[in-house]
């Protein structure tokens, strides 16, 4: 049987560390829930303590029923201040207040930290670790301790390292973390630092890497191959500076190259939906080249290389990509590896072969759409309406006749309700009165900003023929990502809304160089994949 | 003395095959005299036989003086095809013509290519390689061998991988480059093999890696550490699928920190800004988290670790940034703590003290506007203006007076162009003018979405006051970030927009619940920014 690495995703952590990252609340569950999805062990999801946004997201958590399957969620904080008992130190009591069931301790292992940034002496920061650990598994709680700067404190005074381990040992860790915080090890050092530590401890040994030398996927591998039996890192490889040890590129590397078991063998397919889900709600864009997850890691532009693959892929792709649900690209010839919407394409039309001209005509669709910048992965239900189109079911419930909006500066104005928006649509009367005449309603509506002008005014047109089903949805969020910011304010931006109707979530896109026709063609999907789902209940795969 | 590293860029040929790039002449001028000045030993600029531009190139660069004092220009080609003489192949003639000292020829080292892909017998292929290696040598050119799919081929069949090599190294061969083609290698694998190939031959081995594991600049270092001395790569990683090892990561990693010798001592302080110019030549954004010359590489933002940077830097940084021509930086956030601003401001107003009333009205305003949604991390110069007023150094150089925005549905405009804005704004004559009136200048202009008709109706209205400066300004990124998407269209969206003058980069915002006001304010402060930093280049501190 294969070996099992315990996977700690900190994404929602230490990821959260990265510019340009914030997550909400609703944000985090999303995530959370994604990666259990996958099947990873431990989601360290904050750090109560010292940030009280994160608090309140393990109440709700709990709250809320954001359950999970698979994975037990873990706090993270710090050992207990100096001078005071650990239950009195209220970043260690927010950690039990999190209610999380595991935690994560991190402390000082090199002695230059201890005596120069923490101000502290060298038996007293093994005090501050051994107490901390203590009390918390008192309270009934699982424990890990990352030893902070572990190899770079190791390298200068080895003794201390260690025992700095060895009292998280002795004091009941379930596994004792070796940190490279700062990202400067290399892996002939991290090869045989972990190699002498494994041997000394009986407790589970950790790795967790930073890539400040474009080290940390390789520095996790050979720290595993040298015995560490824990992984943390985070989706995508987010974090400060440079960022932490990809996941998405060490998870496949383990388990599929080298025999390991890191996630459930049946998951791994959803490796690359994941990776690029969670760049969505993090609205980072995941990088194209990005190992195994990327958009360009199985695309091949060289002619001999092409010609190479289609005589044998194994010529030029180290893996099959099917496995870890990326697709092949080639110039030549683009092989769309899209098995996940095609299946949902046939449990709304069973009869439809993957070969028929019909699925021809969607994929066809879906690269031209892909091409102009709509991407699906966070949006099926717009997807699912453009394929009504080619199947030849579409029924248009209403379409747009023309828009128009004025909008102002808030001086100006007089208030931050500065914009009008006028618009006309043609409402179908097949579905609504069924007469053949086609109904044409005008509607105006002022609010904050162009796009929520418009927003109002098309539910006020509509109101009279699906004022009920109107009622029920809610807009639950709405991004916009910038396509490519180096055409600046001529860039083309993607328009993301999720909506609800208390029941289910969909989501839409829209794209534009004009930020307010993006928005405009997400509302409209939103609203119809509504009226649709509600007439043709097996649309509701398109929704979750 | 330290032992010698050779570096060998491919960025202008291995890179060149990566998805989105595809350089003029010119470009590749500009990329190898770069190059050059950094010091790098071999710059292959192309495959001539395979690509008649590249040709064009190695003659227009002969021609045209475009002379480089350190590199070495290589024209890279493959064996002679079957059946026929090396003198006889179009392909090999074409590396002659090129006119390059230095050629790197690539041919099989796997079996499994040489008869599946080649359709070659194994004894023929080996034929090809001392053919076109000896015929090379014999026409006066340096020649090196790339071995490729070595590390596959080595691991399925060494005898022949091994018989590939023999066969260069016997023609003439001045390196015996080790290719993991397929990026699917792991450090162990490549260090064992190395070290085993290298006791074999006496001529220098090279390495050349691919990232499909994330895994390149690790793999290229072992190399380095198992015996290799030559170290094949694309600066910033550019190349096909996942891309190629990364120069501007393995050079300082090798120099730095583990005294090998790459490029002149002098030349690495230069290292950040080259991998950023050939990032901004192959119109490519370098990844913000790039390892030592990403803009983030040094950027701290936790609280804790800022105060630890401060205390000492290598608490939280592997090596001084300024070594290779990086900067820490210190996002301002509320995780911050506020030192990082302090200290900014000090260096406009030294006289400022910690304490002094004005410092505490900075500090208000700050914590006023982050609860706007204002975030300062990402654009410092915002926040520089916003200073000024707590300052009473406020000049306000121009100021709006009112906006009005006409945007129509793309149908009905009947083209992308879809928007007009018209403004009024104030100029503030005692810059301009001086005579104590105010100027009022109206204008219009039309564009694709709202946003972009305002950027150009107001470069139309400040033109004739601020020609030049606006002429420098272009805008290089722009991001819409949604606050809370749980309000939907009714939220408030932060804009970031990056600015550059050619020389410095600097980044501003604005916050509305309409993404076009949040754009008017981000486009007013960084024309408004330049205009200062012009005028007190004490603010540049504010850029970078």
């Amino acid at each position: 049987m294969a070996q099992k690495i315990t996977i700690f995703d900190s994404t929602l952590r230490d990821g959260a560390q990265a510019e340009g990252i914030s997550f909400s609340v609703n944000d985090k569950i999303k995530i959370a829930q994604a990666l259990d999805s996958l099947g990873v062990d431990y989601i360290e999801a904050g750090n109560p303590g010292s940030n009280p946004k994160d608090l309140a997201f393990f109440k709700y958590f709990a709250e809320q029923g954001g359950s999970l399957c698979h994975a037990k969620l873990v706090a993270f904080g710090s050992t207990r201040r100096k001078g005071i008992s650990a239950a009195d130190d209220t970043n260690v009591r927010a950690l039990l207040d999190s209610g999380a069931g595991t935690v994560c301790i991190f402390g000082k292992s090199w002695d230059f930290h201890v005596t120069n940034i923490l101000n502290a002496s060298l038996d007293e920061n093994l005090d501050m670790i051994r107490d901390t650990i203590s009390f918390l598994k008192s309270q009934g709680k699982e424990v890990m301790f990352d030893a902070e700067h572990f190899f770079d404190g190791y390298k200068r005074n080895s003794e201390y390292a260690l025992a700095s381990l060895r009292a998280a040992a002795e004091s009941g860790a379930c596994a004792l973390v070796l940190c490279d915080t700062n990202g400067g090890c290399f892996p002939d050092e991290v090869s045989e630092i972990v190699q002498k530590v494994s041997r000394e401890f009986a407790v589970p040994i950790g790795i967790h890497t930073h890539n400040d030398c474009e080290m940390a996927v390789a520095n996790s591998i050979v720290a595993v191959l040298a015995g560490a039996t824990q992984v943390q890192g985070t989706f995508t490889g987010f974090g400060e500076r440079c960022g932490n040890a990809n996941l998405s590129a060490i998870i496949p590397s383990l388990q599929l190259k080298r025999g390991f078991s890191c996630i459930p063998a049946e998951a791994i397919k959803n490796l690359t939906q994941t990776a690029r889900f969670v760049s969505e709600v993090a609205n980072i864009s995941l990088n194209k080249r990005a190992a195994y997850v990327g958009q360009t890691a199985f695309a091949h532009k060289g002619g001999m290389h092409i010609d190479a693959v289609e005589k044998n892929p194994s010529s030029f792709e180290h893996i099959n990509p099917e496995e870890i649900g990326n697709a092949r690209r080639n110039l030549m010839s683009e092989v769309s590896g899209r098995s996940t919407l095609l299946k949902k394409v046939q449990k709304v039309q069973p009869d439809l072969e993957r070969s028929s001209k019909e699925m021809e005509g969607i994929i066809e669709k879906l690269k031209e759409q892909e091409h102009k910048g709509y991407q699906f992965e966070g949006a099926e239900s717009s997807f699912a309406l453009k394929i009504r189109k080619v199947l030849g079911v579409h029924v248009p419930l209403f379409e747009l006749e023309k828009f128009k909006i004025i909008s102002e500066d808030a001086a100006s104005a007089a208030s931050e309700v500065n914009s009008t928006a006028m618009l006309k649509i043609i409402v179908d009367d097949t579905d609504v009165v069924g007469d053949g005449e086609p109904i044409r309603v005008l509607a105006a509506e002022e609010g904050y900003g162009p796009v929520n002008a418009l927003d109002k005014a098309l539910r006020k047109a509509l109101d009279e023929f699906y004022h009920d089903e109107l009622q029920s949805i809610k807009l639950t969020d709405y991004k916009v990502r910038v396509l490519d910011g180096s055409d600046a304010t001529e860039s083309r931006v993607r328009v993301l809304i999720e909506s609800t109707d208390g029941e289910r979530k969909w989501s839409t896109v829209g794209v534009s160089s004009n930020v307010v026709e993006a928005s405009w063609e997400a509302l409209m999907d939103s609203i119809k994949f509504k009226l649709i789902m509600d007439r043709d209940s097996r649309y509701k795969v398109f929704a979750y």
